[in-house]
């Protein structure tokens, strides 16, 4: 026998770890600098390090305490009640229970393109479909009300990506609640914010809870996540704010234990490690400026932890920059075949990257006029 | 606006942790001893905390090569081929890709009753309907083909658990096998075998991979667990072993990075601990044959890490032990009433659980007479 038909369901690319390519082309990993998955340069906090020793004998317990801990230290961080934080296993779980407190068969959620493959992914494995706006290239990718309102279509999730991956554009409150009012009275908006760390902009928090001038509203909901500026991508560990109206749903739909006792512990301490986070925005705000500067091709400008590049053909330069041994993201599988992502790393990495990109497209005859194009 | 109708989710009631319990009744943790969750008396496997200390620093990668290299590791120790590995976060994540793989909406899954909650919860999640079999108190929970094949109507995955939670008794390879070839062509039979290695009988492996006699089969799939035996359950890793015919779908059903770095480095690690789980298996036949000889209630034959007893009123003993410092898992939520269940701990835990539940149940004047009518 044979699992029922998935062929519409599409398998996720990853951006490519060091020892995978490495391994692949029989060198050292010392060799390579990985700026594909917009990891944290600077490592985990390393408040999280020292709570990962110290937890590394206990974890023969499944989490319990520790959850309940995490679930009230973010509220109060976000000055919510902890039943409003649904912990998960990283923000793609957050996304699952989304998908399950809301789909029915055949209810379309409405998605970014190009955007994060997840949240289509898992539209389709609720039995959901998905409809797409477009951000254009022509307005540089810019996130709007119009564009989002003009393509919904009754569809019971809307997803929001700000910053948004992997353009790096943002969309403000005001153009949110606008999408919230417009939108029929059972769509629930969701704004994720997986890199809000590295803008300087008020979370849609602020919508749910009715702060800074806007109503109170009960149906937009905010995905956050501890795996970029907190450096703990590999713990899986991120969360959805939701509404009040929604807090006593996660019962009915998490998967018990599915935010680890370890990423929980380590999460707690993250959290209170602002010296980290505050260290890692400031080199992200660097790189981003200096790969502005210094790249031979046009570079969006961007609010995460990452910059969009037009290189005319993403997926040669990006083989080529690993070749020199520069892993970046070729974004073809995100719809944008002339375009590389890379992640803000340190100076030093930075600058590697820069060079190397800059070599490339020197050598293939690439330069910035012609990319720009 | 509210989430959809969950009114047919329930809500996980799981096992109570020590330092919730000691809370809640205001005393130190130190006095209590928790033998509700079949976690390992022993704690992880050495080597895996080893593992994770050494890994601690390098959390902030997106998981990859570790992925690779346990599925690799778990298949050699199967000798099946790495992609018939799911990998996942815990064993629930591993059943929730089986129900993205299997159940379009409307379609059945049967579980036992009693039985483990999430067989069912993961089905609603995706739009599935439960059924059940039974297995029957006055048969000592005897597992059987005749039992489940006089309850299937033509369901899309049928639930075995052997050794089954939460009372302990096994089914025969045999009687799997006449499960899965009197089922029809689309059924999948799913053999839960979180309690695998306390139970020394075969693994249903033998049938998806055709040893021992059996012929191979595509309608069968076997789940397995790092949560017990390697004492990794506040990790969260799981995987289902799928057979051959089934291994591409994993690329089109899994979440994205579900099973962590860390989990995965520490799998690695307890994977090759045989000694740790040798002396975890031995240290719970001893706690088991310690337990049925010395309750002074009915305590049934388990080949699991855990006994059901028979106290008349679970939820009034319970409490009694839990204040007592004896935590154990009440099972009326498995549909039992009058059980509680209770741990293998080390030899001093378990002595004191027996004494523990002697006094309670003699001081209740609801001794083995009682309870056994």
């Amino acid at each position: 026998m044979q699992p029922r038909d998935l062929s519409d369901h599409v398998a996720y690319e990853a951006g490519r770890g060091i020892e995978e390519v490495a391994r692949e082309l029989g060198r050292d990993p010392s060799e390579f600098v990985k700026l594909a998955s917009n990891e944290n340069p600077h490592g985990p906090s390393p408040a999280a390090t020292v709570a990962l020793r110290e937890a590394a004998s206990s974890v023969s317990s499944y989490p319990k305490a520790a959850h309940a801990d995490l679930s009230a230290a973010v509220a109060e961080r976000w000055d919510v009640s902890a039943d409003q934080i649904w912990l998960a296993n990283g923000g793609d779980g957050a996304i699952d229970y989304l998908s399950r407190a809301t789909l029915e068969p055949d209810d379309t959620v409405l998605v970014p393109s190009p955007g994060f493959a997840y949240y289509g992914m898992s539209a389709r494995f609720h039995h959901g479909d998905v409809r797409e706006y477009d951000l254009e290239r022509e307005d540089d990718f810019e996130q709007s009300a119009d564009a989002v309102l003009s393509a919904y279509d009754g569809d019971r999730l809307v997803y929001l990506t700000s910053p948004h991956n992997p353009t790096g554009t943002t969309i403000p409150l005001a153009e949110i609640e606008t999408i919230a009012a417009e939108t029929d009275d059972d769509t629930l908006v969701v704004v994720d914010e997986a890199y809000g760390e590295f803008a300087d902009r008020d979370s849609a928090v602020a919508l749910l809870e009715g702060r800074d001038g806007f109503d109170a509203r009960d149906d937009v909901a905010v995905l956050r996540t501890f795996s970029k500026a907190y450096g703990l991508a590999g713990l899986r560990l991120g969360y959805a704010v939701v509404p009040d109206e929604w807090a006593e749903a996660y019962a009915r739909v998490n998967t018990p234990f599915a935010a680890s006792e370890l990423a929980c512990r380590a999460g707690l301490a993250a959290l209170e490690d602002d010296e980290h986070v505050a260290r890692t925005v400031e080199t992200t705000e660097d790189a981003r400026a200096y790969m502005r500067e210094h790249i031979d091709a046009h570079v969006w400008e961007s609010e995460g932890n990452f910059v969009l590049v037009d290189v005319g053909e993403a997926s040669a330069v990006a083989q080529a920059m690993q070749e020199s041994g520069v892993i970046v993201r070729d974004c073809s599988s995100f719809g944008l075949p002339e375009c590389i992502r890379i992640t803000c790393g340190t100076e030093e990495e930075t600058e590697r990257a820069v060079d190397t990109l800059n070599d490339v497209l020197e050598s293939a005859g690439t330069g910035s006029e012609v990319s720009e194009t």
